[in-house]
C-alpha cells in the first residue's frame, strides 16, 4: 500500500477526515433485516411510535459505514486497519434516512509493544458526524500497527 | 411483545443464552465487501500472507451478529433492544469461515433513571463463543430499559 503509515509515523494530536456517504432508507432496513430485525430499523410506521420517533439505523450500521469511512481514509496503515478492542463506544444521537456521514478520527496514543518488537499499538478516538456537524458516533478504539522495518 | 421484560424484571447475574449462527465465507466476503474491504477479510490468497495467517471476518460482522444472536435470543425487552453506549467491546480472536457462534449475556447492573421515572438503565455482558466455546467477542453495553408501567 503506497504511502502507509507506520507507527513511526503517527504523533499524538494528528487528525485524520474521512469522506462523506448518504444514508438511504432501504440501505437502513436491508442491514436490519440481516442483523438487527427491530420494528424502528425495518418500517417507518413502527419507528413512529417508537423511542425513536421514526426509522433509524441499527447502532451497529453506524459503526459498520464508519468502518467503511476509516478504510477508504487517509489513514492508510501498514498491515491495514486492526482493532483489537474499543476503550468506548457511544451512540449519541441516531441516523435517520438521508442522513449523511463523515468521520474524524485523532490519535490519543502511540505505544510500542513490551512483548512484540515489530509492532505497537495506536489509540484512536474517531467520532462520525451528520450532514449537521452533530456526532452520532463516538469510538476510542486501539489499534495494531506495525513499526518501521529496520 | 409477549413476556417482554421490565426494568423490574432484571436483576444481576441473570444470564441470556442465544441460539446460534454459522459463518460462511461467502458471508465474510459480502459484508467486508460493503463495510471493510481490507484483503484479510476479502481473499484467501490475500489474507494467508496476512496478520490473521487466513480469512476472517470483520470484527464490525461480529457486532452485527452478536446483535441478530441477542434481538433473536430470550432477552425480550418491553421497547425492544436499544443500546446507548458500551463500555468495552474487545475481540479476543479472530472469527473464521464455518465458525459458529452463540452469545451469553450477563446482567451487570440495574439501574432506574434519575430524569426519566419511566424507565432506567440495565448494563450486560455479552460473550459471543465459537463452537470450541473460545470468545471471539466481548461487549459491554448499556441498554434503555422501561419500567413497568403504574
Amino acid at each position: 500500500m503506497a504511502d502507509a503509515r507506520y507507527l513511526e509515523d503517527f504523533l499524538v494530536g494528528q487528525t485524520f477526515t474521512s469522506g462523506s456517504i448518504t444514508l438511504t432508507s432501504e440501505q437502513i432496513k436491508t442491514f436490519a433485516s440481516q442483523f438487527d430485525p427491530q420494528p424502528f430499523h425495518l418500517d417507518e410506521t413502527a419507528a413512529t411510535a417508537s423511542f425513536f420517533g421514526g426509522l433509524v439505523a441499527s447502532g451497529w450500521h453506524t459503526a459498520a459505514l464508519t468502518m467503511r469511512l476509516l478504510v477508504d481514509s487517509e489513514l492508510k496503515i501498514a498491515g491495514r486497519l486492526i482493532g483489537v478492542a474499543a476503550d468506548e463506544l457511544k451512540w449519541p444521537r441516531p441516523v435517520r434516512p438521508g442522513d449523511t456521514l463523515h468521520a474524524v478520527s485523532e490519535v490519543l496514543e502511540v505505544r510500542p509493544s513490551k512483548s512484540r518488537p515489530d509492532q505497537g499499538m495506536v489509540k484512536v478516538r474517531t467520532q462520525t458526524f451528520n450532514q449537521g456537524d452533530q456526532p452520532v458516533l463516538i469510538l476510542v478504539a486501539n489499534l495494531v500497527v506495525p513499526r518501521r522495518p529496520g
